[in-house]
């Protein structure tokens, strides 16, 4: 097979059959195609585009292309979830804990975080001793005991992947619906899971900026799930302000021990919820959404999601006590007041800018590797919507300095829209929801 | 800058700037920019075009990457000449001596061919003893002493030219109007010509199978000149069937000689005659097209450009004897008529499928640096639109071996089409003349 005849056919928008897509995942995981090769078919599919059963095709090759986890022997229906990523994100804290505590098996692998804040796996970590790097066995030992574990990607996991995201990375090739869709997909289902909840995020602070890309990009992975035989629904969530009210790595966590504990309602815990609610559903432990909700509410009300939280904390070697005393939990030193310059109200707020002023702090990565500063962050005080009066608190900020507080309150201030008047109409938090249909 | 997003810039269907262009061609030419944004770039320009803008700036970014030749110590107007290549296209062997005859003098540079048939400078190095690799210093003195010089490329010629060639031809990012006008005008202005007469060929056995895309491209490279300040004219040119009769290597000198003597008519010396022509033209050497042809017609008559010829050949170290002696020159050992099967008329030639044939005697490469035979190719008996009876004979093969032979006459009997009525119609040998406006 001669692999410019390939890149030509996509080139010229024509449809490639599996022998060829595995023909190009073989070659990018053994090293032997060579990365101008890589990339210009990259940039052919990225203009081209691939329809539903290329995009399968090159998402199991890449699901294959390494080792995959067997959750077999694990009992029960085991769930998993991830998100497309948005600012103060910490659902899978929370819903991880509370679906397990059903007894739905939650076995959850994240990468680390590259922008606004850290990842689930950097902010587990911000916990004194929490480890992350767990081998495959002791994963399905702790599933098995607990029902829960939320662990680091091993290494072996999809090559393919890892080298064809390091690629588009550099060469503009990022934002293409299928690739994206094939590389979170690949991932999920090496992972091993029965029923995967994606959470698409939409609006200023994510990825997919508008509805009609997170539709396609959460169709496509349904479908996806539907010719591979795996149960997938998708939830599309709004990311026009920062979802909680905490954007960091302690902070996070904070913030998600506090909802876990009842104790903060509002639209994190609407979209854990909701996420949870559907991952019961997929497990077959509810009928209905609302029935699943329900249940997780439960969870909170009598502390057993709580519960589990800890049992997850114990398991992985992390301090328990942190639970109970925040104190434990890193906080960065300095912390700054950003407040209103005016009276109005909140009629919009740029969430990529505001994860760039967390990036600001510290909490999230500039560059690949970067160490990130676990105390680092913000505590968001107003959400949209609401009047504000000048110098009235908008935001503090925590970071190792007065200088990256400086400069994480002005991206602050920039992003923060404050009107005459209150704006007539605000974006919905969940705008749809994508299932499989039977 | 940034690379990644010019490469996004341009994928995105934006123009690129002066500078963005600049920075892409001084880090093809240091080797500062990876493989791999480079063939992005190029498949992203290949689906999103460039405008003339861009492809000025992207020609004389890539003339200047190297050395350029400085023709100023020759006298006059000096002309060179460019074909976009086609089988048994030997008009540079006719007209270079025809036009220097007449005082304009021609500095010609040549690649190797990759494909039909060796290019000029391979159909050259046929004739024994003939140096086509020639010093810069070497060839002023010839161009001053007897107004002509058809040499080998030298080797600090476009520097950027020659990395991104190699590049597209490895990454199905070659057929791009912009990519192709900028590489041949990038090396036409290094060469240092003051006038360029490009032959745009169109049909089956030329690049540009149609004349919408021949005259893109011819029309690109006209405008290219006039921004750049050199004087261009292109002929689109038919190909659709073989120019000459004669497709090989010394076949091919063979054939110019007896033009040039004054034995052959036929389409190779119309469109030899045309190109000249224009090539005074440009010159301001005469003030019309018939005139310069005219003028070509009696060089021939009177043998002064045969004389030229021998000049040149005498002046780079060949041997003289040749054109009065074709015995000096190789010819395979191996004679195969093709004769046709059926009686009827020629209607069609797949071209590229006769330079196919022609491939398969040894007379073009199959892959770069491959030696070629020289006196291998094919000797076409016939042309389109003429009667042809059972047994008659269509071309005569030659190579050095049987195997070979019969494996040219495959190709060459599916390549030509014979039926029971003559076609309507034939297309035209000259499609259109552009001139730059004055």
């Amino acid at each position: 097979m001669n692999f410019v005849d390939i890149i030509i056919k996509k080139r010229d928008g024509g449809k490639l059959d599996a022998e060829e897509i595995n023909y190009f995942v073989a070659g990018v995981t053994d090293g032997s195609l060579p990365d101008y090769q890589i990339s210009a078919l990259l940039m052919a599919i990225l203009l081209k585009g691939m329809d539903e059963e290329e995009t399968a095709q090159l998402t199991m090759g890449m699901a294959v292309s390494g080792n995959t986890i067997d959750l077999s022997s694990v009992e029960g229906f085991k769930v998993d979830k991830h998100s497309t990523g948005g600012v103060a994100d910490t659902t899978t804290l929370i819903l991880a804990p509370l679906v397990a505590s059903v007894g739905v098996p939650v076995v959850k692998m994240s990468g680390r975080g590259l922008g606004f804040s850290g990842g689930t796996i950097d902010k587990l970590e911000s916990i004194p001793g929490f480890r992350v790097d767990v081998l495959e066995e002791q994963a399905l030992a702790f599933a098995r005991k607990s029902g829960i574990v939320v662990m680091s990607q091993t290494d072996d996991l999809t090559p393919a992947d890892k080298k064809l995201y390091a690629m588009r990375d550099v060469t503009g090739t990022v934002d293409s619906i299928p690739l994206i869709a094939a590389s979170i997909m690949s991932k999920k289902i090496a992972a091993g899971a029965d029923g995967i909840v994606l959470d698409v995020k939409c609006g200023s602070g994510a990825f997919m900026k508008d509805l009609e890309s997170a539709e396609s990009l959460a169709e496509i992975m349904v479908s996806m799930g539907r010719r591979v035989g795996r149960k997938v629904t998708a939830v599309i969530s709004g990311m026009d302000q920062p979802l909680g009210m905490y954007i960091g790595n302690s902070l996070e966590v904070m913030e998600a021990i506090e909802v876990l504990k009842g104790n903060v309602e509002g639209d994190l815990l609407e979209v854990s919820l909701t996420l949870g609610a559907n991952m019961l559903l997929l497990a077959g432990r509810v009928q209905t959404e609302t029935e699943g909700k329900e249940l997780l509410m439960e969870q909170i009300r009598n502390g057993k999601g709580l519960e589990k939280f800890r049992e997850m904390i114990a398991q992985q070697g992390g301090d328990v006590n942190i639970i109970d005393n925040y104190d434990l939990l890193p906080l960065s030193p300095v912390k700054m007041e950003v407040k209103a310059d005016r009276d109005g109200y909140i009629t919009k707020m740029d969430t990529a800018m505001i994860g760039r002023a967390s990036q600001e702090t510290g909490a999230g990565r500039m560059f690949k590797g970067q160490p990130l500063d676990f105390g680092a962050g913000i505590i968001m005080k107003k959400r949209t919507g609401g009047a504000i009066a000048t110098g009235e608190t908008l935001a503090i900020v925590y970071s190792e300095s007065k200088e990256k507080c400086d400069s994480a309150a002005v991206f602050l201030k920039k992003a923060i829209t404050i009107a005459e008047k209150p704006a007539t109409e605000q974006p919905p938090l969940i705008w749809k929801i994508i299932r499989q249909e039977d």
